[in-house]
């Protein structure tokens, strides 16, 4: 479904953005760089990945600076480090490309001992586009808003650790639909319905489907069902009841909420580009993540 | 979310189809015609509904001729009904009013005891519109298309009563998704999301949301979980193995399918238009339906 | 499937208790005393009750008195409020009687409105017998025991509200089960499954099951699913990681656990026992509580 | 938790059982015979076995008879090709060792390559001893008995592959649960627990829990939930409506159920004696089949 790159110019400025405190990490992050300058791009390093594994032979930036200088940016993790620079690119014109070190991801597509190849073709100008959304967020109390952030996958209202249920009032587009008595309520892009919100009981949506879904976490009523709205439905969900529940954007974690707090998700003006290689199949990625069957199989105990 | 009528002119020829064999049900459509005729509109009955309830006052026309000469279809009944029809007049320029004899559903929602006030404001034109889609089938056998039929719910490919799993190779877009072994796979519009869909552990989605959804029913691989595609996705369902497999169009069943057919699913270019009296709320349809709770509560057995 | 009472004597001292701050729960208690006293039976009021309707004219006992002199104990409230002096009682010979104050309950299952008759019916001997299951568990760290405690319901290990998953090495009778990264583990008895092990997607266990459940909440791993242990099992819950992660036993919290903490659930010793009307059916409890259907019904949307 | 073997003596008579018309199953049970013969052990095979690969060498039994003069059976296939002879000697004297020849089983849980020295072993005495236990069902016709068969896994009742939902009135020892209207009704046994039931949502039962289970296929109402009995339970389910509903009895169906049918389903007084390898981990299999998670793990995409 991702469409092919057409005749857009191949990039100048490349950047490398490598996963935290990752074990051996630091030796393919350098042939990577090597491999890439020799294929005549312009190679920086985001700085706290350079920092990290003590490289002084590039440029390094901020990922503000990447934003501003790059034309794509690397990476070379597990999908939590695409999340992460991701969400700082968020609004910029850089796509990425994932490399996967350790298990395949969802999104860090390529495995490291294809990088070689691929990574160079890619930058050369041959890849298919995927464009990804984010989640807005904020919270309001007394009418005043007192935190926002973006999240890539999703946007989690949930109970603290000790206290029973929270009741949470939820409304879509100023209509109110219910109140929910769950250990918390997820709010997830595609890019998030096959991270917590798949372990929920969410479905999983297609990266290209104009929509987000709403699951909830051990509801009360079994009737509870996960919800996919529309992208351009507004969802607010309000703290009926419930002592110190939090509201978490991705990584970042808001506590202490109180009744009365609302948060107000809606999808984010800004997006995410992800380049794969030509060929890229996500439902691939699925059966090999999933464990799904690609062939027939003969037997079992299901009679 | 439904738009607000415009200045759309008020309807002039009102056709009423009224639920099959549904005992009780002539009085109401009786009340119904007078309430529209002393409005002004003309009214036309669907021809078997007349026959079944022995009405020779009105005019009778098939539903084929509803297509073409009524502006409006007045349905009383249940969702079923409104579901026959609606497929039948797809494709026509025909939107429908749902009035609900029994219980509230989820598309005839309008009750009983208010038909006499809502249905003449709303043929004077207060009404909000909802568009639904439709699914477009064909089964393919040895390169040749056997059958063909629309669907308003779902398509349902599934083994037979008395046989083991079914093993289903799924395509979407030409991209081998997996070999599924299971009870057998749903195919479900939005509409189809609260039917068989939902009890197969399917997502509800919303009626607006541009998207369809893959269900599997009690599948063989855990992780074999529902998933929502853009609705310009074509689903493409090879039969692998099973005996007496068949499939399933809302109502029309095929049977008998051998290995090596194939189905193929996609959006059909025919939609439904449907007309909800003014500050229509699907969240109240589903709080209602799904016993979702409206208030605050405050206390049960979840400590 | 409750064992009809033989012939046990009829009771002397009957204990009321009543479900804290609640309004209105004055005046039905006070009734209910009377409506006892008068049936000949001596009456006492658990001490924080009394206090708490300002009532003086019946003898005041702790929870623990009442375990050593009272006969039976009626208890006006929720099933919350059954759980926890029927914890407090575990062990000690004092049936309990719950009459429900709100909505029906799955153990208050006397409504108030036929209190004055079928409570008096039952202190005269007229009851069918119930025995319900406790867990018993405890804490270890560095090899000692840091809390123990008893659980009606369930005994929950559980991420805080702020962090991600949890990492649980199960083990059962010493068998190593799995690593389970997840929100957290319930382990509930017959009556917890009707509780928060249900929401979180785990079976409805018979109260005469001699079984016990583990209930993933959230788990990673799809496959993770329910298991029922018979009831002689000995379940170990390492915490492998994950931050601030804490075990709940019914209401009582033991917070920050570290890695290497063990919990370790069997179950209790002490049961108790419950004492319902004659001719009392379990599932017509289920029936009401899950809105399950009693009557054949006629259509739906589901063709 | 299964039991050690105590000082049972060692087997005479070793009955061998291979899986019907398997490619490449001859070779192996030649060498198991070869082998267990050379340990001194009277070998004899199973018919239909001995048939289907063409080998002469041994004497040949039905099922029948090796139930009256077996010690033991050796099932060399899948778990279904236990489920078959399992179902046919139970209520004899013969205990069960599966070995499998494919993927890992549930109950045939010796390799292939270590049949040669684990087989001797446990026919030289050193074995742990599990007790499985079956379902005994019968149909009922106006007042008459008109089937009635041993199920290992599960009886299901469900509907045809072409009509619309079953309706189902349950009814456990007497007290009548609810009219279920779904795809159908599967009853199981632990050790069906993990085969469609799974499927179906139902939760895993140890093989030694004292239970059966409960579990709608995709239920209309969304809180008929999985439900656990005691293994004394009697179910009845009587066909309220629907159309040509079978009930299938492991592999063996009962076709074109008529309203008013009733199945008649309790634990049956047979069971069936598995032997497994010194050191048997049930969990082991279940981590095994299921994915589940053995080691700690590192990073996903879950944040």
């Amino acid at each position: 479904m991702p469409g092919m790159a057409s005749n857009r110019l191949s990039f100048h400025t490349v950047a490398l953005v490598g996963k935290y405190y990752a074990a051996g990490i630091a030796a393919p992050l350098q042939e990577l760089a090597a491999c890439i300058a020799s294929a005549g791009h312009e190679v920086v390093f985001e700085r706290e990945t350079a920092l990290n594994i003590g490289l002084q032979a590039y440029p390094t930036l901020t990922p503000q600076e990447i934003g501003q200088q790059a034309d794509v940016a690397v990476v070379l993790g597990g999908d939590g480090t695409l999340l992460g620079i991701g969400r700082q690119l968020a609004g910029h014109d850089v796509p990425l490309i994932g490399v996967n070190h350790g298990r395949l991801g969802f999104m860090t597509d390529i495995p490291l001992s294809d990088m070689h190849k691929v990574v160079p073709e890619m930058l050369a100008g041959h890849y298919d586009t995927e464009q990804r959304t984010l989640l807005q967020a904020h919270v309001q109390r007394d009418g005043e808003t007192i935190f926002s952030a973006l999240a890539f996958n999703d946007v989690v209202v949930n109970r603290s650790g000790i206290s029973g249920m929270v009741e949470l009032a939820v409304s879509v587009d100023g209509n109110f639909m219910y109140n929910q008595r769950s250990d918390g309520l997820i709010v997830a892009t595609p890019t998030g319905s096959t991270a917590y919100a798949l372990s929920a009981g969410g479905p999983i949506l297609h990266p290209t489907l104009s929509g987000l879904v709403l699951v909830p976490i051990a509801p009360h009523s079994l009737s509870n069902r996960p919800i996919v709205l529309p992208h351009e439905a507004e969802v607010l969900i309000e703290v009926s009841s419930g002592r110190d529940a939090s509201v978490n954007f991705d990584m970042q974690s808001l506590t202490s909420l109180l009744p009365g707090d609302q948060i107000v998700v809606r999808r984010a003006v800004q997006s995410v580009t992800l380049l794969h290689p030509v060929g890229y199949n996500y439902y691939a990625t699925l059966r090999q993540k999933l464990h799904w069957h690609e062939f027939p199989s003969a037997e079992d105990n299901r009679l």
